[in-house]
């Protein structure tokens, strides 16, 4: 059994440690801060099977719909993640006063058969707390993300998003490619 | 055990016979096709572990790099995904008479905390070959894909995709959503 299946985080907690804001050197930050201290009294980590308590659907429901999920539902959802190698990584910043999650963010990763079966990443549903807006942390929890897909070998990481959030993931290194950029959906 | 850990295939078959076309009407078809059907002497399936051998990867690199992938390398990238439930559902389209892969494409599922633990599809990787098209085969094969997603519960199904493919896709119900359609990309 690894660390992570005995501890309750959705994935191990010890590869945050082995990525540095450096290592995606395109995001400058203002104040001096680490990945896994985002700021004061800050604690960036994976999702833990406890953070039901600590208010994860709700810093999440600032994002869009999330529904009256149970603790049991949200525990099913967690456990079917984990049974599923090497793919979720959800991401949360937690205020470490309050014992309350302030951000959070998911590295997708997909297996491909093309690029000599190469891996995929995908920034998908980031939110941070409104209090907490405007600090960096929704541009570290990515640069997070960004620099764990390039430890796991991504040849690429993209996302999707509307178009008042362009400037933002510019910031970042994402680019709209020429003819190349179109993001289509069916919504049942 | 269920069926598809011991026979091969990366899902279980029996899934592709539950669907049909008139499960997704928006898209027309010229001629009567079933989806296991979808011409004569074809058959449309889920990926097998033996289908390196019938040519899926060089039909595959129609669609971009494939790279130089041995029996062995493919095998560890099929049964990486076959140990990952219910997300990979890469289906092909062989040509019963040769023994050849003549086109495949992508669904790759994702469980959410969003929308009530919801699960969201992704079109990945769509190829026919080329001498196989213009025979509705790239129609049906992500019609295949749109009614799976849905026969799977998920909210919504999506893709990215260049700019002149994007009345192909609208002709299956895909839609850019005003203010909401960009797709952006980080290549390491
Ligand atoms: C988007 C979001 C995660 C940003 O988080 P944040 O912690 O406030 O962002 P940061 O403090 O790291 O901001 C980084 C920079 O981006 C800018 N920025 C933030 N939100 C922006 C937006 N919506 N559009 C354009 N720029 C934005 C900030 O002004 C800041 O610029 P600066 O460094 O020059 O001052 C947060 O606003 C949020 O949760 N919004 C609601 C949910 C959402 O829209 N998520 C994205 C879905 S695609
Ligand atoms: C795209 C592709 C899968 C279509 O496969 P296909 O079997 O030829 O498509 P179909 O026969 O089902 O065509 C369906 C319709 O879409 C149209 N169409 C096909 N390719 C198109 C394209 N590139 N742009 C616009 N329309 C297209 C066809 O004319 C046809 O219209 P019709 O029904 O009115 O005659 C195939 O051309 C291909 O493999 N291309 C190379 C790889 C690629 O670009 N994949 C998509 C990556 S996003």
């Amino acid at each position: 059994m690894t660390e992570a299946s005995t501890n309750g985080f959705l994935y191990e907690p010890s590869i945050l440690d082995k990525i540095k804001l450096e290592d995606w050197p395109k995001t400058e930050f203002k104040t001096a801060i680490s990945i896994t201290t985002p700021g004061e009294g800050l604690k960036m980590r994976p999702l833990h099977r406890d953070d039901h308590q600590k208010g994860f659907l709700t810093n999440l429901a600032q994002l869009t719909a999330v529904g009256d999920i149970s603790e049991k539902e949200f525990h099913d959802a967690f456990d079917k993640m984990k049974a599923t190698p090497n793919t979720y990584y959800v991401t949360v910043i937690e205020d470490l006063n309050k014992g309350v999650i302030i951000g959070s963010a998911t590295l997708l990763m997909e297996q491909k058969f093309i690029h000599n079966c190469g891996k995929r990443g995908r920034i998908e549903d980031v939110v941070v707390s409104d209090e907490y807006r405007g600090k960096q942390l929704g541009k570290i929890l990515l640069t997070a993300l960004v620099s764990l897909s390039k430890h796991l070998d991504c040849y690429k990481i993209s996302l999707d998003c509307r178009d008042q959030m362009i400037p933002f993931y510019e910031t970042l290194g994402f680019v709209k490619e020429p003819n190349n950029g179109n993001f289509m959906v069916i919504r049942f």
